[in-house]
């Protein structure tokens, strides 16, 4: 995956996938913004191009998005991820998908419920068949931070089957200007996406913003 | 839970066990080491004494560890888990139980894998029934680490749907030298179970022996 690679963000029209698009533009990389409306895919990608210094966002529907990509992000809410995945199903044979999403089912959204496949990220490699690569990462960064400039004091985990598939994204979030780290299986996927939730319940409990993670004892990488 | 607690640590015999009872007898409580033979029990009572330094340790069989404690950690591998549960479950009505198991499944403990149930802690609230109030923690901190007396680099998640309960294992975890957060529903202790998978994945490869969590952005807890 070296130089810049051109990467949709399915969803790209919310805040998860407004602030990563944000730090890809900014890290040099063509950004496809996805949506159902191509309309507003179009001005989410002025909206985004009017607001941070980069290259220059295009928009386009979800399928048209996903079909001229390299990778292709996922940041959709639970309840949309099944129909949009099946949007986006035939266009996406061979090329990797990173799957952002956490199965929060609302209003409970602070407790951890996973889906039947073990976690959203099982169930996306189920949905789109073992011919598109998989990874899942991005799920415990707060949205609002990633669309500032601001260091971000949290680690993305990133999971999938394929190390070489893991390492692409793991520069994805160093361009984000994050560390991401190899956090094995996407079968692992399940932890991030839980972590989400534990992170909602801290945010309240003890009043902040915007708890993350950080692994330790791996300084240096 | 004001004051000192008699703690009953079933599996003590274990790396986990021993390390949470060195660090315990050092706080101040009276620590109960049980094993589910009381000869065995009682040899790792007097290791762990002449190691530690704090209260004397004592050892019993489970069940009668269990019967004495206000608190009971059971720190068992996987395998034995429902087993051992079904010793002690008799003599903890109305007790609280800190559940420290991570369902993992070997040889592919890098790999989440959940039971049925969702978690070990949803199986043990499950097997031990809706009477005995159970709290998941310490499922992420290296039990190397803890039979030492360095400052180890890692927080641990707390598990448990009464606040109350969380409370007091959150200041059992200070006593231990680490800060414990509130980390929600017992629901949510997946999050750390699988967590503990990837810590192993990491720690091979990354080739570190001791890597952990830390929640960022409350500081000051």
């Amino acid at each position: 995956m070296a130089g810049k690679a051109t990467i949709a963000i399915i969803g790209g029209t919310g805040a998860l996938g407004a602030g990563l698009g944000r730090r890809l533009v900014g890290a040099g990389h063509a950004v496809l913004i996805g949506s159902r409306s191509a309309a507003k895919a179009e001005d989410a990608a002025s909206t985004l191009a009017a607001n941070a210094t980069g290259t220059r966002p295009r928009g386009a529907a979800n399928a048209e998005a996903a079909k001229s990509a390299d990778i292709v992000f996922v940041t959709v809410p639970w309840a949309s991820h099944a129909a949009i995945l099946d949007e986006i199903a035939p266009h996406v044979a061979g090329q990797l998908v990173v799957d952002t999403t956490v199965p929060l089912v609302p209003p409970r959204v602070a407790r951890a419920q996973m889906p039947p496949e073990g976690s959203a990220a099982l169930a996306t490699q189920r949905r789109l068949g073992t011919g598109v690569r998989v990874v899942s990462a991005f799920h415990n960064v707060a949205a609002h931070k990633l669309q500032t400039d601001e260091a971000i004091d949290c680690d993305v985990l990133v999971f999938g089957d394929d190390p070489k598939d893991r390492e692409a994204v793991v520069g994805l979030a160093r361009d984000a200007g994050l560390r991401g780290i190899h956090a094995g299986a996407l079968a692992n996927s399940v932890a991030a996406e839980a972590l989400t939730s534990v992170l909602i319940g801290i945010n309240r409990a003890y009043k902040v913003d915007g708890a993350g993670i950080r692994i330790t004892g791996i300084n240096g990488t």
